[in-house]
Formats: C-alpha cells, structure tokens, sequence
C-alpha cells in the first residue's frame, strides 16, 4: 500500500515529503495507521549524522499513536480499531530481561530493531527499489507503520491520540525515571538539570512523588515559567553563578539534594548532577543521551561517600504494562500531557517542527496527519 | 599516663616505638586499653604520604579492639571492663545522617576526626610538649587511647579480641557491602576484584548471601585457594586473557554479572568492574580508596542501560547498632575471621606487619600488645 511519509536520505538534509510503499504485515507483526507523532530531540539526533548507529535512507520518528488497522498470523492480543502506542522499547514478557523483574529493556527484537529492520530481517517500507531503513522499531513519520505486536501497547480508545502520542517517550521518560528509577520518597528534595520536553516530565513526576523542593535548572530562564507550572519549587541559572553548578545547589540544600536528574545529554552536566546529590544517599539519573564515544567521570570518593549514580531508558517504564495505566491517569486529570504540546501542525510541516526543536521554541510540536 | 605506641612521624619513614602521654578522657570521652590490632592497607596508604589529608605526627591504626579502661564525664552507655571495638565511623543516633535510615555516614565527630583531634579540638596524646595527632578517630597503634563515647562499639565478652579487632574495619567492609550496600539476593552472580582481606571477606559476604556463582579475579594466582575456601567458585586471572577482563567476565556469564565490587582501590578496575554488570541491573560496589585526584570514567550508556554504580564505606554498617550482632555471627561459627589471620605478632613488630603487608604476603597481621 502507499503512505504518506517523510524520509530521511542523508545525514544533515531535510526531511522528504514523498509517498512511499509498506508492505503488509507479516506473522507476528501489526499494520498500524498513525494518527499523531511528535518530534524528539533523538530523532534530530540521529538526522544530524552525529549518532553513530544512524542508518540511511530511514523513515524517522518514534513517539506516535495509531490505530491499528490490520493484524498478521499470530497476533492475538490486538485487533483492527484498536487504539496503540508504539514502543521503542518493546516488552514481550518471556524474554531474561521481561522476566527479571528489574529492568524494561526487553531483548526481544532488539537486534533487529537496532538493524533498521523487523524481526525477519527485512523491511517493509520501500519507494520504488529501493528499501528504506525503520527506526527505533516505530517509524512513526509514516501514516502507515508496521510494528511487532511486541512493540504495541494497546490504550483506550477514548483518549485523544493527538496527545497520548507524547507518551510515546517523553513524557513517559521523565514521569517513569522519577516512580520507576529512582523511586522518590514524599518529602525529598530532587533537582532537574535541563527544561525540556524530558525534564518538565521529571518535574511532574517529581510532583506526582511528592517531592518537598523541586529545583529547576537551566540556562534559559524563559523555561521557567513553565517549570513553575509543572511543578518546580526553585530556579537556579547557573549562568548566575560564579560558583560550579553542584557547589550552588550543594549550598541550596544545606548539603545537596536527595535525587537529581541529567535532562540534557551532557557529560559535564551529568557530573554535576551527580556531586550535587547528598553525602549518604543521594542518587542522580542520567536520562540525557551523550554524544558518541563522550564519556563521565568524577571521583570515585562522590560514590564512596553513598551517591549513587544511574541512568534511566522510557523511564524503567514497561510500555504494554505501564502505559495503558498512564493513559487512565492521563483521562483522570492525575497527567498533564496538553501543557506539553506547544505547537500543532499537519504533517507536511515536519521540518518546521525539527526548526522550532533546534531554536528551543517548541517543547513539543504534535504533526496531525 | 604512659602508653606503649607507634609514632608515624613523617611519610615514608618506619614507625616509632616509644613510650608516649595519653591524657584521660573528658567528657564523653572513654579510655581505652587496645588488646589487639591489625594492620590495614589505610594506615600503609596514609605512612606512605600519598593521602592528602595524612597528618604528621601521628598515632596510626584503626582495626582494633581493646577494654574500657575509664569513662569521662557524662558516658552513660559504656563502663571499665567492657569490651569494646573503635570505630571509624561513628554512630551518635542522633545526627541528620543517623536519623535518615539510608547511611551509616554519622556526622558527630567527622570534622575534628578529620583534623586528627578529639571532638573538643585537642589531642590527647603528645611526646613530651610535642602533641601527636589522632587517626581517624581510633589510633588503636597506642595501647591506651581516648575514643568519644559514639565512636566505639561494645561486643561480647565471650568473644576473643585477638580475633574481633578485624571487625574494626576490613571483614565488616566487605560483608557489609554485600549485605546492606549491595543487597544481594540468593542466586546472584556475583564478581570480586582483588583477594585481599576486603575481596576475601566480600566473598564470604557474598557466601552468606547464598550467591549462586562467586567469581575471585586476581592477577596473583596465590591467592585463589584462600578466596576458594571463603566461599568462590570460580577463579579469573586477568594476565590469561588477552581481551580486557570485562568481556572475559561477560562472556563467562552470559550478559555479565548481577553484582561486582571492586576491592583494589585502580580507577581502572572500578571501570572493569562496572563495565562487567549484567545490562539492565548489574550494580557495581566500590570498596577501594583510588590514589589523590585520581577519577572514574565510563560512558553513560552503561548507566542508561541499567547498570548502577555505587560505594560503600565501612560496609554501610553502623557500628554500635550492628557490630553485637557480626560478634555473636562470629561466635556462632556463621562468620569467618580467624582464617584472615596469617600472622600473629607482638606489638613491637608492627614494622615488620607494615613490610608483608606491602609485600603481599599477609592478609592480616594481628600485633598484640
């Protein structure tokens, strides 16, 4: 069949609107229409060439919502109407790490995903001969995807897809590093380091948590206001400091925080973030995604001394489990997605949206196809 | 009075026996007739003049046990003839630390202990009108020294202190970060770097915990058969292995291990150590004290993906509330400790424990007065 979709070619090119050919679902695998997709600052990443694992010419996008429309052999636990968000972090429930009950990061289709491919080995998008590569396992910037059924969590249909697609990843990210990760107690004091789609998803978890004092962190003070409508408590520039960053905050807190978060992808930042945390207990999660090959580091006496030092992917979330739950909380009132969406547009404007993301004027824009 | 002791009077240099003062205690203080110490790779690290924070002069040691000889003024939970064991982490119950339920990094006497001073600012031992300083708030190399109150643990009689003193510090470090900092479940795969006192104990630790494999990597093959009787079950020696260690311990474990300590005090182990965590949980303790300045590095992606990066000092044990209780394991035949005990010596010889500790040939050297 033919969908609407924008391919990347080339590292560091707009995307291309164009029209190109998916193939049917095979055994185990699900045919789904995307309603809405946003852009995340990974998707960028990856178009910039600068992610080493970027595969050419790909259809892009990863935080999405769909209806399915048709399901291949095997697929039993969704059917054609039913309302999903894809996951580029699968769960299939049988796997070692599904099984451990400590991590989300199923290994189910994992090698193939990080090909650009289905779990055949083979893709089903092409234009004319020529193949084109999935991404994350969702490819979210075509009207018509395919996905494992493994990669699909089924929500309800009353939710606005124009919406819950956020909780494709970022949302989802920042809420699940705060419940799932690091587990804040009530009363904590947590710092957030970096105002974006991520660390204003932090500051809402921070707050569904109970946190006592959230402080938010960033070099642009126009974040704050919106922070502040999150949840923050506190807003320190560090531009307005001579002091390094986690002296600033260590003297804030009488002694540092009880849990930081690196929103940024950073490794100076993610430093930071971790000597800012308290002398006995203090944990600080990376959710930042570094540049290729950076790396941490710091003294090993700041770990010693009982910081902990973590990282979070989809917020520790397990996306058939979780999200469906997050879904309802949303619909309840309990999750503030909307206060996310700072720009709508029809999908044809995509590279606006990857203009507003690179200008840090959007937080998120949702393409309407 | 007069008190039999080894003065470090400068980096580099052997100690020297002599007779020097102790003045008694004041108030909250507690005199103390040491019985037995050990000799630990801290007090060699702080003789050497590689600790920045060393001080000369000073009276060295701080794995000891001893009997209470006198109480100052307002000491109401210790009384002469109790056995007691000094801490170097204290435990006053009372502090923001103490209270918080998450570390055993008490806060009561840190800032004078770290001046080599008594809580009030002053020395209790001296040389004629030379005062000498404390050591990490034990100095069990003099045979009567001066603890506060909070800084020492009363234990059984029953139990000998020839043999207990290595609770002061190296057997209650590795158990304890096995126990309360790692938390390790019955089954875990577990990897230990380095088979000295701290490796060995980690390694009964890890027995007590009933891990499931146990692996001892060293690079002197010596040492396999002791770790072998604590409780290991599978010997490494990176020097057989042209692959760096972390691979050969991941590909030994299908993914790596659940946990890994290191017990060394290389900057470069610690990375190994971390880097040879099972993705997804894998959790690295860091046992060892790394060289002045020097700092930890990996990339963040090892975090992101699940691995944890911790550190424990004294085990996050807490001293008076815990260490009743490892005496009793000991007397009950659940806790080793006479098999650390390689050698035996007089006070007088505590030169000679320095030198096989240097030269790998002792575990511990326990000197009696």
């Amino acid at each position: 069949m033919k969908s609407r979709a924008a391919i990347a070619w080339e590292a560091g090119q707009p995307l291309e609107l164009t029209e190109i050919d998916v193939e049917g679902p095979k055994a185990g695998e699900v045919l789904v229409r995307i309603v809405a997709t946003s852009v995340c600052h990974t998707d960028a990443y990856t178009l910039s060439g600068a992610d080493p694992e970027g595969l050419f010419p790909s259809v892009l996008g990863h935080e999405g919502a769909g209806v399915v429309e048709e399901v291949g052999e095997g697929v039993t636990g969704l059917a054609p109407g039913d309302h999903v968000i894809p996951l580029y972090t699968a769960e299939c429930g049988q796997c070692k790490f599904c099984l451990s009950g400590k991590t989300n990061l199923c290994s189910a289709v994992r090698a193939t995903q990080g090909k650009g491919l289905m779990p055949d080995g083979t893709s089903r998008f092409s234009l004319g001969s020529q193949p084109l590569h999935h991404y994350m396992g969702c490819s979210t910037f075509s009207e018509y995807t395919v996905l494992p059924e493994v990669s699909l969590a089924r929500v309800s249909k009353a939710a606005p897809l124009d919406k819950i697609c956020l909780l494709g990843c970022g949302v989802t990210t920042g809420i699940g590093a705060v419940l799932n990760t690091a587990r804040v107690e009530p009363g904590s004091t947590v710092a957030v380091f970096g105002l974006g789609a991520i660390g204003l998803a932090v500051i809402q978890g921070a707050q569904m948590a109970r946190a006592g004092r959230i402080i938010a962190i960033d070099v642009n003070p126009d974040k704050f206001e919106l922070a502040r409508q999150f949840g923050a408590t506190e807003f320190v520039n560090p531009k307005d400091y001579s002091d390094p960053i986690q002296q600033v905050i260590v003297d804030l807190t009488d002694g540092g925080v009880d849990y930081s978060f690196e929103c940024i992808g950073n490794v100076n930042v993610m430093r930071s973030a971790l000597e800012c945390c308290h002398k006995g207990w203090g944990e600080s999660i990376i959710i930042g995604v570094a540049g290729a090959g950076e790396e941490i580091a710091t003294r090993p006496f700041q770990l010693v001394t009982g910081r902990v030092w973590k990282g979070s992917a989809f917020g520790g979330v397990k996306g058939r489990s979780e999200l469906p739950g997050y879904v309802e909380r949303y619909m309840n009132g309990e999750l503030k997605i909307d206060e996310f969406v700072t720009h709508d547009m029809p999908f044809e404007q995509i590279n606006a949206a990857f203009e507003l993301l690179h200008e840090g004027k959007s937080i998120r824009s949702v393409l309407h196809y």
